[in-house]
C-alpha cells in the first residue's frame, strides 16, 4: 500500500510539474518566478484522481498478470496520463529526448501544453491512449469497442461525472448488452464522483446514493462504491477482479463497476486568498493562477509540490526510486505501452475474398437493375465469415432495411440479453452490431479500429449526422496520428450511407440529408475520401478499394432501390480506378468537342442523367452530348487541396473549359461548386442536387420537387447550349408540360408513371 | 370504460384507413384492389399503443380538468395523432376540407402518406404536436422544455422503446433535477415497450423486470408497470395524477412514470401466411403488404378493419358516435388544439431593454478592448430579469467560461438536486440552464421556444456539432411550419457561439472547429443567419436584433477574449444593419477604386486584417487598401439565393470587379466561395480561414499555423496586387522573417511577443 502511495505522490508531483514548471524540476532551489510557465493551461482538478486509479491498477495487473488499457473520459486530465507513461519508461521510449531523468522531467514539464509542445489533453500524442480527451461523452463506448474481440483483455474506462451527463455516455452503458463474456474482453467502468464539471455541480453527485446504486443496477452492472481511500479501493478492486474472472467463466451475468468519490483536486491547495478550492468546482483548471506575479501563490506552490515528498521519490538524478516503480506491472503489461493502444502496431489485413465472384452479370449498359446493398451484403457476408475476429458490422437497425440481409448467413447480431421464440439471427458473438444509437454504433467502431481491427458502420443518410461530431473528432485524431511515427496505420472508418436522401421519398423530409458529406469535406484531404458509386459492380469496387485502406475516413453513399446497372466488373473496376469517366454508350460526342457534358454523381442523379440524355439523343440527334460520371469526389478539386485531385488539364478535356456543364449530383449543389472553383470552365458549371425540398411522394415526384429529373435537365440543356433555346422553345414547353403531367399522375394514382418509373436505357 | 374502448376502436380503425385505403372509408362495401393505395407506406406497430394512451389521457384531462399536451416520441406512428386530431374535431378545423363525415374521412385516409397529402410521421402538419417523428431521441427533452414554466400543463410523453436506445434520450431521463415543481408543469413519462424496433429486439424490453424498474427509480422517478388492459391503465393513471398533484404540493419528491408493455402492432393481424406478426418486429410497418395483388391479404385487411366494429363507431355519415365522443375533453382542453403546441400563437415579444444602455464608449476605433461576451453578460442579464417567464438561458456547462457571468446578478441556475454550502447561484427556478449536454441544451430550448417562449444557446463553438442533426431537423420544423397558415411563427431558435477556434489555443486541436457554419447554410435560406460580430457593440445590435426575429436559425460567432472596440454604438448598429461596410478610418483609398480590398469576418481574422493594413500603410503609403469587415454572412449571396443578399450593383460597389481580395474569414475559407462563386470579380476573391491546423499554443501562433496572421496577410497582398511582387520582394521576405522570429518566440518563453499581443490601430 505504501508503494502504491509512493507511485501516486509521484504521478501527482509529476502532474503539478506539468502545470506549472519551466524549469527547476525537483525543486533542487527554491521556486522563482521565472520557473514558472507564463500561461498555466492545465486542469488539475480531475488528475489526481486519475493517478490514483493508475496506481491501484498497475498493481492488479501485476499481481494477476492482466492484460489491461486505461481510458481516461476524463481526457482534459492529460499530465496523469502523461506522467503515467513517463513513470512506466514507455515515454522515454517514445521520445527518447524526454529521457526518465532531471533533465527529461525538465522537458516533460515544459512541453505540457507549450507552444511545440504536447496537448492539455489525452491526446494522439499520448503514450497508452486510444481516446482524445476533448469532446466528451465517447469514453464508454470506445472502451466497448477496445474489449470486443479480445477476450483476455480488460479495458478500465473511468468516466467522470461531468461527462457521465451527456447522451452518447448516458447510452453506453448499456453495452454491456452486446458484449460476449466468452469471445470478448471486459470493460470496468470507474464512475469518478469529483462532484463538480467547469462551474457546476454534477448531476450523479448530487441525486441519493441509493438512486445512483439503482442506476447502476438497472444499467445492468454490480456498483462497487469507494471512496478516497488506499485500503478501501485496493480490497474493492481485488473483489471486482474476481468477480470479472466469475463473470468471464459464466457464474455470473452482471460485470462489476466502481463508483469512485473523492475530492476535486483531491491533494491541491484546499484554501487560496480565503476561498476553498479543493473538493469545489474551483479546482478544475488551475487552483493557483497567479504564481509568477503573486509571492504567496509560488510559496504554495512550492509547498503543494513539497508536500509530495519528491526527495523520497526521485533519486538525485531525478530517476523515480525503486519504490516508486516497484509497484508497476512487467513490461509486456505496462499501459502505456499496451499495443493495444496503438492498434496498427497489431493489424492484420482482412481475409478478403475476391468481390468479382459478387458482381452482377451486365450484358448492355442500363437495360436492366440491382439492388446494390442486396448484391453488397453477399460480399460483406464472405468478409464476415473470412474475419471472424476481426470485422464487425455496425448499423442502428436498419442492416436489414439498407438490404444487407445477407450477412445473416454468415453472422448473428450480437446479443446477450433475453431471447424470445420468435427471434431471429440473435447470439452472442453475432458480427452485427445493432443497437438504435448511431453515438453507440460509432463509439464502438472507432474503439475496436483504433485497438487494430476492421469494420464498416451502415446508416441512413440521413442520421448519419448524428455522429457529425464524432467523426470530427475521430478526423482529427487520424489527421494527429498521421504526424506521430510510432503511431501506426489503423483501418480506416468506412461509412456506408445507404437508403438515402432521393429514396426516402416514403419517410419524408425528416429522413432527406445528403450533408454529411460536407461535413466531411470540411476535414484534412489527407484523411478523407467520398464515393458515390451508381451501381452495383461499382460499390463492390469501391467498398474492396475502402476496406483494404489505412487511416482514412471513407463514406460511400450507395442506394438500396433497384438501379439501373451501368457497367461490367472490369469496366466498374476500370472507372473507380479513375474514378470519374465518360459513359461512352450514352454519350454523342464521338471523341469530338462535346456542345454540352452531361455530368452525375450517385445513382438517381446518374438515372435521370442517362434518361435526359435518352430524350436528347431521340430530340435532338445532332447535339453532341458528353455523360461523365464521378464517383470519387474528391478527384474533382485541384491536386493541391487532394491527393486525388486531377490536373486541370485532365478536368479540361473531360469538362472542356467553354462548353456548359449540366452537373447531377447526389447531395447539396454548392458542394461542387466549391470542389470546382477554381476550374476553368466553372462559369458554364450548372449544378443540380437536392435543394431541401422533400416530403412523402413518389421517387420521380422527389427529383422533380428538386429539379433533378430527366425532363428539367433537358430543359436546362435547351438553356444553355447557345443557339438552342429560341430554336427548341416547344421542346422545352414540351418537357415543361411533361413534368405537370408527371406530377398530376403522382397526386392522382400515388404513383410515378410507369414509363418513367420502368425506364431503361434499351 | 367502454367509451374509452370504443374511442380506441375508433382511433385504430381510422389509422388502419389511412395506411390502406384509398376509397370505401366506411366498408360501405366490400373491399376490392382499386380502394387499396398502389404504394403502402406508414407504421402500424406503434400505432396501437399510441391510441390506447390518447383514449386513457383523455377521460384523465375530461375528469380532472387537467391541461395537457401530447408528444409521441415514436411519431412514425403518424396515423394516431391524425386520427386523434379527426376524431376531436380540430383536424377539420385545421383542413376543413377533411371534414368530420365519410367524404372527410375518405380524404383523411387518401392524403395520409399520399403525394401531395401529409406526411407519413408525425410532422408540423399534425395539430397539436410540437415533435416531428422522424429522427428519434428527443421526445423526452421536448417535453420537458414544454413543461418549463407552465405550471399548470402536464406534457405527456410517449417513449418509443427503440427511441429509449438513443443517447439523447438515455441522457433526458435526468432532466426531472432541472424542474421546479411551483413554476413549471410537470413531464409524466410513459415507457412504452412494444418489444421492437425495426428489425430487432429493444433493450429495455429484454432486461429483467427487476433492472428496468431499478434504472426508472434510479433517474429518480417512480415506475408503474402496465399491461395492454383498459383497467389496469386506468387505474394506474388515476394513481399517477394523484401523485403528481402530490408532487405539485411538495408531497412527493418524485415524479411518476409508466412503463406501458403491448404487443407491437396489437390489435393487427396476429400471423400472415402462417408468420407471425402481432408481438414481433415484423409489424412494425404494414402488417399486410400484398393488398391489392393478394386476395387472401384483402380479405385480412377488411377482416381486421371490420374487427373495430365500425359500424358501432360511425353513423351512416361517417360522423362519429355519441360513445364515440363522449370520452373527449371540452373543446378548450383538446389535445390537438392545444395552443401549446402551436407556440405562436401565444407568444408574447421579449420585454426587452434598451441594449444601447450596454454599450461600450469607444473614443478612436481599434485602440481599447472589451470582452465581447462579457459585455452582453449584461444585456442578458437584463432580458432575464424583464422576462422572468419566458425566457431561458441554455449552455453546457459553459455560460461562466464563456463570461456570461452578469446573469447571475439576475437569476440562477436551474437545480433541484442537493445542495452543499460551497454552492454558488442554483436553485430551483434558476433561468440559467447548465448540463453538461449540448442534446438536452437543444432539445429543452426547441421544446421550449415551440411552446411559444424565447432562449438562447450559448456553447463552445466546436462542439455545437453534437447538435448538427437536431438543428437540422428543427430547421426543417420551421421550413415546413412556414408553409402552413395555421402555424403561427415562434421566437427564434438563438446561437451564440464562443470559446471559438481562434482562442481555443489553450484546450487544443479537439476544441478547434468552426464547421457548424457549413452544416448551417445548408438549410433553406429563409430560415437561417448567420452574423460574426467583430466587437462588444456589434454583438449587443446583432443579439437585439435576433432576440427580437420569428421563425429563424440565428448563429452569432463571437469571442469571450478581448478584442479591439472598433465601433461607437451608433455605428454598431448602422454597420449591423448594412450587415457589412467599409471601414473608412482603417482605409487608404479615399472613395477611390481601391488597389486591394482586405475583406474580414469574424472577431480575430478582422483584428488581423487591420494589423496587417497598418503594416501596409507605413510600409506601401501609396498603395490605396480598403476594409470591408463582414457581420451578416447572408449578404454575401445573391439576392435570389437568401433574402438578405445584396445585388451584384452593391457586390460590385464594394469589392471591386477586378482588383484582389483578400478575404480574411473565421471559418473553413471554402464557404467564402461557395456564397460568392457567382459573383463577377470571384477570380480576384482569396479567401484565408481555419485549414484545419491546430494544437495547444498561443494565441499568434494559431493564426500563423493557418496563415490568417497580419505578416500573411502582407505577403498576400504583395502577391496578389499587380506590380509588387517584384518590387516588393524584400517587404515580402521581410514579413516571412517576422513570422519564423514571431515563432521562435513562441517556442522558447510560451507567449506571444508583446507587440503582436497588444497590438492596436493607435
Amino acid at each position: 500500500m505504501q508503494r502504491i502511495d509512493a507511485y501516486w505522490r509521484a504521478a501527482n508531483y509529476l502532474s503539478v510539474g506539468q502545470i506549472y514548471l519551466l524549469d527547476n524540476p525537483l525543486l533542487t532551489e527554491p521556486l522563482r518566478p521565472e520557473h514558472i510557465k507564463p500561461r498555466l493551461l492545465g486542469h488539475w482538478g480531475t488528475t489526481p484522481g486519475l493517478n490514483f486509479c493508475f496506481a491501484h491498477l498497475n498493481r492488479i495487473i501485476a499481481e494477476r498478470d492482466q492484460d489491461m488499457i486505461y481510458i481516461a473520459g476524463p481526457g482534459h486530465g492529460g499530465p496523469a496520463a502523461v506522467a503515467h507513461a513517463w513513470l512506466e519508461g514507455s515515454y522515454s521510449e517514445r521520445y527518447p529526448e524526454v529521457s526518465q531523468d532531471a533533465e527529461g522531467m525538465r522537458r516533460l514539464f515544459r512541453q505540457f501544453s507549450f507552444p511545440g509542445g504536447v496537448p492539455s489533453h489525452v491526446a494522439p500524442e499520448t503514450p497508452g491512449s486510444v481516446h482524445e480527451g476533448g469532446e466528451l461523452g465517447y469514453s464508454l463506448a470506445h472502451a466497448y469497442g477496445a474489449a470486443f474481440d479480445n477476450p483476455d483483455l480488460v479495458v478500465a474506462c473511468v468516466v467522470g461525472d461531468g461527462e457521465a451527463e451527456t447522451g452518447p455516455l448516458a447510452a453506453s452503458w448499456h453495452s454491456n448488452k452486446f458484449l460476449d463474456p466468452r469471445r470478448d474482453g471486459v470493460v470496468l467502468p470507474i464512475l469518478h464522483l469529483n462532484g463538480y464539471k467547469i462551474a457546476n455541480p454534477t448531476v450523479l453527485a448530487r441525486i441519493p446514493e441509493e438512486e445512483l446504486v439503482k442506476l447502476m443496477e438497472g444499467y445492468g452492472y454490480r456498483p462497487h462504491l469507494v471512496g478516497p481511500a488506499h485500503q478501501e479501493m485496493a480490497r474493492v478492486l481485488d473483489e471486482v477482479f474476481d468477480q470479472i474472472a466469475a463473470y468471464k467463466d459464466g457464474r455470473e451475468r452482471r460485470l462489476p463497476m466502481i463508483v469512485l468519490r473523492t475530492p476535486k483536486g483531491w491533494t491541491g491547495p484546499h484554501t487560496v486568498d480565503g476561498v476553498q478550492i479543493e473538493g469545489t468546482w474551483r479546482a478544475h483548471q488551475v487552483p493557483l493562477a497567479q504564481v509568477r506575479e503573486n509571492p504567496a501563490h509560488l510559496a504554495m506552490l512550492e509547498e503543494w509540490m513539497r508536500s509530495y515528498r519528491p526527495e523520497e521519490l526521485f533519486d538525485a538524478e531525478g530517476r523515480p526510486v525503486p519504490d516508486v516503480l516497484r509497484s508497476l506491472p512487467d513490461r509486456s503489461l505496462r499501459m502505456s505501452a499496451s499495443p493495444h493502444a496503438n492498434g496498427g502496431e497489431i493489424l492484420r489485413p482482412l481475409v478478403l475474398s475476391d468481390f468479382r465472384d459478387h458482381a452482377v452479370e451486365v450484358k448492355a449498359p442500363a437495360t436492366q437493375s440491382s439492388e446494390p446493398t442486396r448484391v453488397l451484403g453477399g460480399f460483406l457476408r464472405d468478409v464476415i465469415a473470412a474475419n471472424p475476429q476481426s470485422f464487425r458490422l455496425m448499423g442502428p437497425d436498419e442492416t436489414a432495411s439498407n438490404r444487407l440481409s445477407a450477412v445473416f448467413e454468415a453472422t448473428d447480431r450480437a446479443w446477450n440479453a433475453a431471447l424470445e421464440p420468435t427471434d431471429e439471427h440473435l447470439a452472442p458473438g453475432g458480427r452485427v452490431m445493432e443497437v438504435l444509437s448511431e453515438h453507440l454504433c460509432q463509439g464502438w467502431l472507432e474503439g475496436y479500429l483504433l485497438t487494430g481491427r476492421h469494420g464498416l458502420f451502415n446508416c441512413y443518410e440521413a442520421f448519419i449526422h448524428i455522429i457529425d461530431a464524432m467523426f470530427n473528432q475521430h478526423a482529427k485524431w487520424l489527421e494527429s496520428s498521421k504526424k506521430i511515427p510510432w503511431r501506426r496505420p489503423v483501418a480506416s472508418l468506412n461509412y456506408l450511407l445507404s437508403s438515402h436522401v432521393w429514396r426516402q421519398d416514403h419517410n419524408g423530409f425528416s429522413h432527406q440529408d445528403p450533408g454529411f458529406l460536407d461535413v466531411v469535406v470540411n476535414k484534412k484531404a489527407d484523411v478523407v475520401r467520398v464515393y458515390l458509386p451508381p451501381d452495383a459492380n461499382t460499390l463492390l469496387s469501391v467498398t474492396d478499394h475502402c476496406l483494404r485502406s489505412r487511416d482514412y475516413v471513407n463514406v460511400i453513399v450507395a442506394g438500396k432501390q433497384p438501379v439501373l446497372d451501368l457497367f461490367t466488373l472490369d469496366e466498374a473496376i476500370a472507372h473507380c480506378t479513375r474514378g470519374l469517366g465518360i459513359l461512352p454508350w450514352a454519350s454523342t460526342d464521338e471523341g469530338r468537342e462535346p456542345d454540352v457534358v452531361m455530368a452525375c454523381s450517385g445513382d438517381v442523379p446518374t438515372l435521370e442523367t442517362l434518361a435526359a440524355t435518352a430524350i436528347l439523343r431521340e430530340r435532338l440527334p445532332e447535339l453532341k452530348v458528353r455523360v461523365v460520371n464521378v464517383v470519387d469526389l474528391m478527384r474533382l478539386q485541384q491536386p493541391s487541396e487532394h491527393p486525388h485531385g486531377m490536373s486541370d488539364a485532365e478536368f479540361d478535356a473531360l469538362f472542356t473549359t467553354d462548353k456548359p456543364v449540366i452537373f447531377n449530383y447526389h447531395g447539396y449543389p454548392w458542394l461542387i461548386h466549391r470542389l470546382t472553383y477554381r476550374r476553368h470552365g466553372h462559369h458554364h458549371l450548372h449544378v443540380r442536387g437536392y435543394k431541401e425540398e422533400g416530403t412523402t411522394t413518389t421517387p420521380f415526384d422527389m427529383a422533380m420537387l428538386n429539379d433533378i429529373d430527366r425532363y428539367h435537365l433537358v430543359m436546362d440543356v435547351i438553356d444553355r447550349v447557345e443557339g438552342l433555346g429560341a430554336a427548341q422553345a416547344h421542346l422545352r414547353q414540351e418537357m415543361a408540360d411533361t413534368r405537370l403531367k408527371a406530377r398530376a399522375h403522382t397526386r392522382e394514382y400515388g404513383e410515378d408513371l410507369p414509363e418513367i418509373r420502368d425506364w431503361t436505357w434499351a
